[in-house]
């Protein structure tokens, strides 16, 4: 394969644009209006109206960011480790970035999904999916920490993830990548039609705890799933997943998977899943997945081992999956806010069809069928379709809804947002994006009630909209306000990561809830310190444990002495403090990890392996007081089978520096 | 020790204000100009003035920010690995984070400086210190990359650093912790007085190539040194580095450091240290450390482990070290742009000294000194006086200067910025930060020319300043309009990390420089693929290495068969790209290892241990085009002792999957 063949398919389906993404729109400065400062500016002592959960994308985590100023507000650890504050390096966290693949320190994070009440979110949770190592995570919104994430087996990357029922009673994941499963795994690449397979998860949120289990799964052909979204209202007991590659292409996707003139959403009734799942009309399946949950109880994270999965296959159960064709690869697939209409983005498509719910449920009643894909029947485009936008743009990737009868659309190739009318499909408006938008994200703008007042661009291409910073560029992401008839772009900001994509919702609905400390009398941790007087060091065989305390400005022990070389020590930091905002954070010199951040209330445990005799400095790593800078003490590590007794403390004589234990 | 007895310590030095650094100051909402949202907005299309550059503290990173937007541009990486794009994780760029105590992925990275020459920044190199395993580094600043990583033996955690004198010919290194040295290392703690000693390091930096050097190290006495600054203009053979705990302690050094009513500026003629070391007065010492250097020649980092280091004793060599008192526990130590004055912030004093350059010499000629400590001669405070700023507010921390006659103090426990004036040091201004300013900075505000527009205050705590994100916040930055006489503040920004300090430059000494891509036919990477005709698979043993090109948006090859369970697989992915901002970046599902993220040109490798049998999809994991979605693959992975053929190709044939090598 040599690039211009590729380059030829593709100047055939949209001439040049395609292959310059890049180029520029034409100047916007003059659409910039005299009052977007004011419009986006927050004074100092003043808040955001919405905060704005964004994908990390490569970095592996999610971002808060605050709108309408742009501000970055946090980096939530997910499916990265982030030396930061330890999260996958501390004694607590490490588990939560288990696989079955073993410890993995890093994904690719692509959508996000706030948990909902009745279609609306609620503030509980944050879903997160992981694109590379199969997995899904839950957020909790009052503490902002990963609680949870769930490997998802009989899978090769997840994409189309982690959308939710509107009541939260599924989140979902599809296999991007079909792979061989089961026990015929060692297979050539080339028997790809013949022994891969995909499939889709329903993963079941416990409706208190936010617990998930995986609940089933549906095998399907191999193809790649991209994108879904559940119905709500009238459509509510249905899922509608994007997918693309139905050619069941192995090599060369760019040209052999943009082959066929429509690809396909797949419609899931999964409350008849759910009924042939009691049934026991599915199959069970053995397969090892790893299960890692967090607890505020203990501040500590276990993983634990399931064992098989309940398989449902719709060539078998009928009536419960139905292809509906869409053209070319599409990637969003998103209900509106009335649940009828589902928008298809093919992203190679001159055109965005709109399939109506009744429709298709008309469809089915009378099989008004294509044949079958796969065993799977394929609903006539026409029976499905409600109409479709003409002229939109071009390469449509993703579609939402401001709750006043409009849709928004995300346009790759031809970089611009297009607003278009949901009752007549007509486009109403377009914007530049600079360069080449992939996702947006309105405000609730995939709920049922949108709160239609600002859109977000999330782009792919940054060229030169900041100041350069070498080859390795930030994201850009633009707003605009969508508060009148015209979208009028207000604001140029720099992402971390990658942001495939967005959630935002009015701040008041979390913040009333953000924890600010964890209560120290309410702290599980088996290695807590409850106060000074409780601190001590102790050994098991070459196990050092550290009970250690940190209040400003100093550590309880702050010297010890009788560490040897071949010992394990394990600094089990409690922070005493009991206000918002003082955190205490703990490092030991040439250690091998990360620091810990302990916020207050909060223990949490450095493993360190001395690799070298002599006195180790530690420290608090976070700027607490007048006094940080010497919040400091030192660690003596002996030779191995030196008799150094056991000895620690703070202050406690001027003849000893430490205590004898 | 309970901590009562430090609070009634700290009520006795400041009264209730230390015990609550964080008490809100006065509504500010009048102090917000109207023109504040015109001032700090940069509409879309139009660039920053001024590049910010913020050290990432905890993060071990620096982060890169607009001015004055306050949007975070770039975050680069430095002293802790990062999973976004694979520092720390590719081959490549494991090296970088070597230490003689094994790899360390993580530090604390507290102050910046950027090169100069005659005073003034020059956009080249901006240096980083590492506060936790003692290491300094160098960043380009034409590709915003890390180039260089060189640790420091003799040292317990360096603070003081990385300030150059102001032709870049010494970057400066300190000893936060002191420890005991040599041979003499397994002692007990409380023989600090004794045992225990602090260096301070000159580090050669090549005036040509950047190349870092440790010239020499000056033996001390064990106390912890803080911060330091060259001297300019008349003052430029000299350096000033302030120290604390000069009681000694090793325990609750909250109290037990806060004793002694002054403690030392120390002043180093590092020319005259020069001189010594060319005359071999210093003593060779045998110590291995580790030094690691980046070239674009390979996009690769090695390791080099150094074995000596010249010591200096200044009780030995007379004449090239001095101490001046300076009132307790002094944090900044500050040189005004004319070279004549030296500010030290003492963190527990009421008011603020500055010395003279020009008397501080006449104190020397006319040895008026007060005996010395630890065999190096203190000089008479008075006699090295200047005068001193008479009550200016709550634990001063560090001062930068405007050019126009005025010092900018930041005030920690007062929470605030005090203008002051170098003429009479008499207090101009005062604004509120919020809450708990640590560093300030100005840009160009430590150099003989700075840019007094704008001075950015880097504030410890947050509380409530912005939406609240569970107990761990984001760190608080504010930026102040100082063109005028009052200084007024226009933006608060969010910031990553821990921002101990910054430096700011006009935008166009470093963005005229940038590097866009990388040329490929300059890649020397022994690994590079340089067309998709020289794409291979070659097994040594059980070494797989996969020379892969990515271009959009395909892999060559995209499939790949005939690896075994036991192999280890090196992708060594080219990005031919030869545009701005095409990036590709690459990942195998279940790896134990981060992405890799491949700039146009360059090459990086991603090491795979497969731990399963089974077929893995490849994938590019950064948007790049209408089909990148399509850029995948597989690789094949059978059971050790298979005798599957190594096969490889992309869309070679319909009949067979790869091509046989």
């Amino acid at each position: 394969m040599n690039s211009r063949s590729s380059a030829i398919l593709l100047a055939g389906l949209f001439g040049a644009a395609l292959a310059l993404p890049s180029c520029k729109p034409r100047s916007e400065a003059g659409a910039i209006t005299s009052d977007a400062a004011e419009k986006t500016y927050v004074a100092p002592g003043k808040y955001d109206e919405f905060y704005n959960f964004v994908s990390g994308g490569f970095n592996g985590q999610v971002s808060v960011y605050g709108l309408p100023s742009g501000r970055l507000l946090k980096i939530i650890p997910v499916f990265s480790v982030f030396p930061e504050n330890g999260y996958g390096y501390s004694e607590e966290t490490k588990a939560m970035l288990n696989t079955s693949n073993g410890f993995v320190p890093w994904d690719d994070q692509h959508h996000l999904e706030l948990s909902q009440t009745d279609g609306k979110p609620d503030g509980r949770w944050l879903f997160a999916n992981a694109n590379n190592t199969p997995r899904v995570a839950r957020i909790n919104l009052s503490t902002f920490k990963t609680e949870e994430i769930l490997e998802l087996p009989n899978s090769g990357g997840n994409h189309s993830s982690p959308f939710c029922t509107e009541n939260t009673e599924y989140i979902v994941a599809g296999t991007r990548f079909s792979i061989p499963m089961g026990d015929k795994q060692d297979v050539p690449i080339n028997s790809y039609k013949k022994n891969f397979h995909g499939t889709v998860s329903f993963i079941k949120v416990d409706s208190l705890s936010g617990r998930l289990q995986l609940a089933f799964q549906i095998l399907l052909p191999g193809v790649d799933f991209d994108l879904s979204h559940a119905g709500k209202g009238p459509s509510k007991d249905w899922f509608f997943f994007s997918c693309y590659n139905t050619e069941q292409a192995h090599t060369l996707l760019e040209v052999n998977a943009s082959q066929r003139d429509k690809d396909f959403i797949m419609a899931v009734n999964w409350k008849k899943a759910e009924q042939y799942v009691r049934d026991h009309k599915g199959a069970l399946r053995s397969t090892p997945y790893i299960h890692n949950v967090y607890t505020e109880k203990t501040h500590s994270a276990t993983s634990s081992t399931e064992t098989q999965v309940t398989i449902l296959d719709p060539t078998e159960l009928k009536d419960f999956v139905y292809f509906i064709p869409c053209p070319k690869s599409p990637h969003g697939c998103d209900v509106d806010p009335s649940g009828e209409y589902i928008v298809g983005s093919g992203k190679l498509a001159a055109l965005i069809p709109v399939f109506s719910y009744t429709k298709i449920q008309q469809a089915i009643a009378g099989k008004q069928f294509d044949g079958d894909y796969a065993g799977i029947p394929v609903i006539k485009y026409e029976a499905a379709l409600y109409g479709e936008v003409q002229k939109p743009g071009l390469g449509p990737l993703h579609t939402e809804f401001d709750g006043k009868g409009n849709a928004y659309t995300s346009m790759f190739v031809s970089s611009e947002v297009v607003k278009w009318s949901l009752k007549d499909l007509k486009v109403l408006d377009r914007a530049p994006t600079y360069y080449s938008v992939g996702h947006l994200c309105i405000p609730g703008g995939d709920t049922k009630s949108p709160y239609g007042k600002y859109l977000i661009a999330y782009n792919k291409i940054t060229k030169d909209r900041y100041l350069p910073t070498g080859p390795e560029l930030a994201q850009s992401a633009q707003l605009y306000d969508i508060s009148g008839d015209k979208m009028k772009m207000i604001l140029d900001f720099p992402t971390v990561g990658e942001p495939h994509y967005g959630q935002a919702l009015p701040a008041e609905i979390i913040s009333k809830n953000s924890v600010k400390y964890y209560k120290i009398e309410e702290n599980g941790n088996p290695y807590v310190t409850k106060g000074e007087k409780e601190a001590k060091v102790v050994r098991e065989g070459n196990k050092i444990h550290v009970y250690i305390t940190a209040i400003r400005s100093h550590f309880v022990p702050d010297n010890i002495e009788g560490v040897r070389l071949g010992d394990e020590v394990y600094f089990h930091v409690t922070n005493l403090e009991q206000d918002w905002d003082i955190p205490h954070g703990f490092a030991v010199k040439g250690a091998a990890n990360s620091e810990i951040l302990i916020m207050p209330g909060e223990t949490c445990t450095l493993k360190w392996i001395p690799t070298a005799i002599g006195v180790f400095p530690i420290y608090c790593t976070d700027f607490c007081s007048a006094l940080h800078q010497e919040m400091q003490g030192y660690v003596r590590v002996s030779p191995a089978g030196s008799n150094n007794p056991l000895l620690f403390g703070t202050n406690l004589a001027d003849s000893g520096a430490v205590a004898k234990k």
